[in-house]
């Protein structure tokens, strides 16, 4: 009977080790992807959260064929970790920078324990790191584990150097079970759609059989996500006993201006008017069932501000449109950036571009490019909403037959991403999220149309010139014997009256008509 | 500078918490149905591992209208847990019975600590226990809570009581914010489809506006999984170490035939000379590098034997086509469980059933009922293997023209199951496992090609039967005339050699015709 009631307590790093499908590293050829996404996330954020233009170099190397091993070695020019908190960033689970309301790429926070528990896992080697933090003295260098029983880092290796050409930044190397040619594919897209969305990002990947150079295409950095406080829709009970255990002994009024996001006193005022609380009571006064009568009343009352968006950073349509020409080789890119909205308490701005021709080959339904929060996303795109959206979308309305060059890019970004699986690989079915995206694509799908509407018309221009123009020859040839003027200025005077009649001359319309990319300048001189 | 780098420890049971999404709590609605359906996975194991039938009762009130509270009890007749045990079990992440290499419902071992931390959260109630392990003599009631911050049970009630009737099982009662009316549909789904794997369990719902009695159409019990040891191709360098640690100080040739899978003592011997070692090598003499060589020549090694799947529980056919039958409302199943194969190490088994007619309506592609250790799977259909295979699936070949009333069933047993998400939603795609899933419905497929054809062949049957039948009437009054006979007599041989022509009696053809449910004997004799 004992073997039946027998139980254990898991240590937490060992737990992730054994259930390492939970983060993505599922074999080989997924976790050298997933290997690779995590680094240069963490890289991405490192740069341009601290207004640094991200320069992004990866290296993978195939370390053994025959036992499958691989190297992933990723370098940054971040604000770089402090020396003495590298082996607990790199050696302790639930370790990190700290818990901040804003938009960030990790959502878990896990990523890169997942990185050293499955390197280590699979190889048994340490994972290299090597960081210096702005105007820092020194360059540590570590060899670090994790002793997956206590989770803490074991330190093999630790080194200082000092720090001569103020280098910032961080250095990761990691050996693993990984199948190169099995995830080449994955990752060229991988990187390619990162730089879609971070135009501003220098990224260099050097593997065995692939070289890419992601050149920086702007010097412009969106605006950075600021730090921010959450909106009384979005707390529950155990956040508000934390929050209340944290403030110092204040009364309620106090408490809620303090500490949440778009509260000012006149509305904190009104709201505890309405929920039947004083606002003079301490906070260290209130019971637990006070706790949670406030924090139902701050769930339905209706009075709030809307939350602030100024935590979030979108791209921007400007840099969307920089990011797929250069990227897809697209002919023409509509980009929007839609106001902030909000679900549930947590703000959120939604980004639509739709790109077309050029590079783009034609096809059935229009390409879908998914990002949230500057990740791009590409497993699972059958459950993503975004992809119902596009699908349902009446595309005829909008002069679109298929098959044809579009795609359709779209991008999220919130404080909580409502991811429809744990795998961050799909956007679930939240009806504010799909309202937004749909007007989006609205918008640029207007933009579309002009623009083949114009397109159009000067293909009919261009082709009605040429009509005209294939007499040119002949008639002035008559002419010029019959009036024995040189041919010549005879020649040039009939096309210059064909381009009166058609009220453009030659060089506009072959411009304009073949021209890979139609800038705005460009559509006000053709509209004139 | 300081506020970039400042890091901290987050406690575990604070960050499953905040990152509730990653166990399926994305709202409301969707916590509603993981709680039944972590309470519920839980009765299950509890039970029918242990060879009892299973008695689950559920019952989800409304507690709070206005505030979207809800409540959830669910009750079993498992083998209960230990007094002392009660407060851990619920109230400590990563606390579990003891982790073993075999089949179960559970993956993450989580699901029953994250129901607690949602309630918790939403609604600062406590959850209630009420357990008695078998034979035990008391009964033990608790309400806990989790402390967040020290990931330890806090427990605000617990009492004992004489266990009189020998009870033994475990009740369990959470409140939580809930929406019942955007769950109800998927709960009925997801027990329904529970009730089709697990004939041999009794399940009931109570709820506001549904009652559900799932009856137990069967007393046989699948046989339970074993307890096994793990397969030398599917073990990493982390695990050996710590089966190293833990085994005493023994010669290799020892430790790998007590620890392993398959391997004998003439397996490890051939296996050790091929990998270079000597057998006699004690296991502490070995150095960090010699273990990870030692993992990696395992897993090239083909030698081995392949997986035992004694561990693994499959449904039978037998209980599937009693399930789709009593469930769906099948006028056929026909279903078969394949023999064993592996995976990187894991031993699979596939089963798959076709459900046809009775209450089935006609649909455009086949219905399809997924299932992984005899879990039903609801979500992101359209990213499992199973769906892939049955769309591609060349039905005409089997007399099928869509729309037609078919459902299909897939199963995967395995001590591992390789989920495309961590969501445990949909089954990735393992060439091994496709190739058995390919092959199963093949068969199934065939046999209800059979069926049809036969059907087809006795209504033609009838329909002689009847065009010649209807001019009985007129001869047998002609003849009666003519011959002065009596009529009745006349009309009998008449109908006889009607009977004779076709080989089939009128009953006989009536009741294979015109059954809903077509056995195997009944087969034999309409093939007679």
């Amino acid at each position: 009977m004992s073997s039946i009631y027998s139980y254990e307590a898991l240590p937490v790093a060992e737990w992730f080790r054994r259930n390492r499908e939970l983060a993505g590293f599922h074999n080989p050829a997924r976790a050298l992807y997933q290997t690779i996404r995590e680094l240069v996330e963490n890289s991405l954020d490192a740069t341009e959260t601290y207004g640094i233009l991200p320069n992004i170099y990866i290296r993978v190397s195939i370390e053994d064929e025959q036992k499958g091993w691989a190297s992933v070695y990723v370098e940054d020019n971040g604000i770089g970790i402090p020396g003495n908190e590298i082996p607990n960033v790199f050696g302790r689970v639930f370790y990190s920078s700290k818990y901040k309301i804003k938009q960030h790429r990790g959502v878990f926070g896990l990523g890169l324990k997942m990185v050293v528990l499955y390197s280590q896992s699979t190889t048994n080697k340490p994972v290299y790191v090597r960081s210096s933090t702005i105007k820092s003295d020194k360059i540590y260098e570590y060899q670090i584990m994790i002793d997956t029983n206590n989770n803490s880092p074991i330190i093999l290796d630790r080194r200082e150097y000092p720090n001569k050409y103020k280098w910032h930044g961080t250095a990761v190397k990691v050996y693993l079970e990984g199948n190169w040619p099995a995830a080449k594919k994955r990752i060229e897209d991988y990187l390619k759609r990162t730089a879609i969305i971070a135009p501003y990002a220098e990224i260099i990947l050097k593997s065995p059989d692939l070289e890419l150079w992601l050149k920086r295409r702007t010097t412009k950095l969106p605006p950075p996500p600021k730090e921010g406080l959450p909106h009384p829709k979005s707390v529950d009970v155990d956040t508000v006993k934390q929050m209340l255990l944290e403030s110092r002994n204040m009364s309620l009024l106090e408490f809620l201006t303090e500490n949440f996001d778009a509260v000012g006193e006149g509305t904190a005022k009104a709201f505890l008017e309405w929920a039947g609380f004083n606002p003079n009571t301490k906070t260290t006064a209130l019971t637990p069932e006070e706790i949670v009568r406030l924090v139902e009343k701050m769930k339905q009352y209706e009075g709030w501000r809307r939350p602030r968006a100024d935590w979030l950073s979108p791209v921007g349509s400007e840099l969307l449109e920089i990011g797929a020409k250069a990227i897809l080789g697209a002919e023409a890119v509509f980009a929007v950036t839609r106001k902030p909205e909000s679900y549930s308490g947590h703000p959120f701005i939604v980004e639509v571009a739709v790109a077309w021709g050029g590079q783009i080959p034609p096809v059935d339904k229009p390409l879908l490019l998914r990002y949230a929060n500057k990740i791009p996303l590409l497993y699972d795109e059958g459950a993503d909403v975004a992809r119902k959206i596009v699908d349902e979308f009446n595309w005829q309305n909008y002069k679109i037959k298929f098959p044809a060059p579009l795609a359709v890019i779209t991008h999220i970004c919130s404080t909580k991403i409502p991811y429809a699986s744990a795998g961050k690989e799909a956007i679930a079915e939240v009806p504010e999220i799909e309202k937004e995206i749909r007007l989006a694509l609205r918008d640029v799908a207007k933009k579309l149309r002009l623009y083949l509407s114009r397109k159009e018309k000067e293909m009919e221009l261009l082709n009605k010139y040429i009509s005209l123009a294939k007499y040119v020859d002949e008639i002035a040839h008559n002419l010029s014997i019959i009036t024995r003027l040189d041919r010549e200025p005879l020649e040039k005077n009939l096309y210059k009256l064909i381009e009166k009649k058609i009220g453009l001359t030659i060089d506009e319309l072959i411009k304009h008509t073949l021209s890979t990319q139609l800038t705005q300048q460009e559509e006000t001189i053709a509209a004139a």
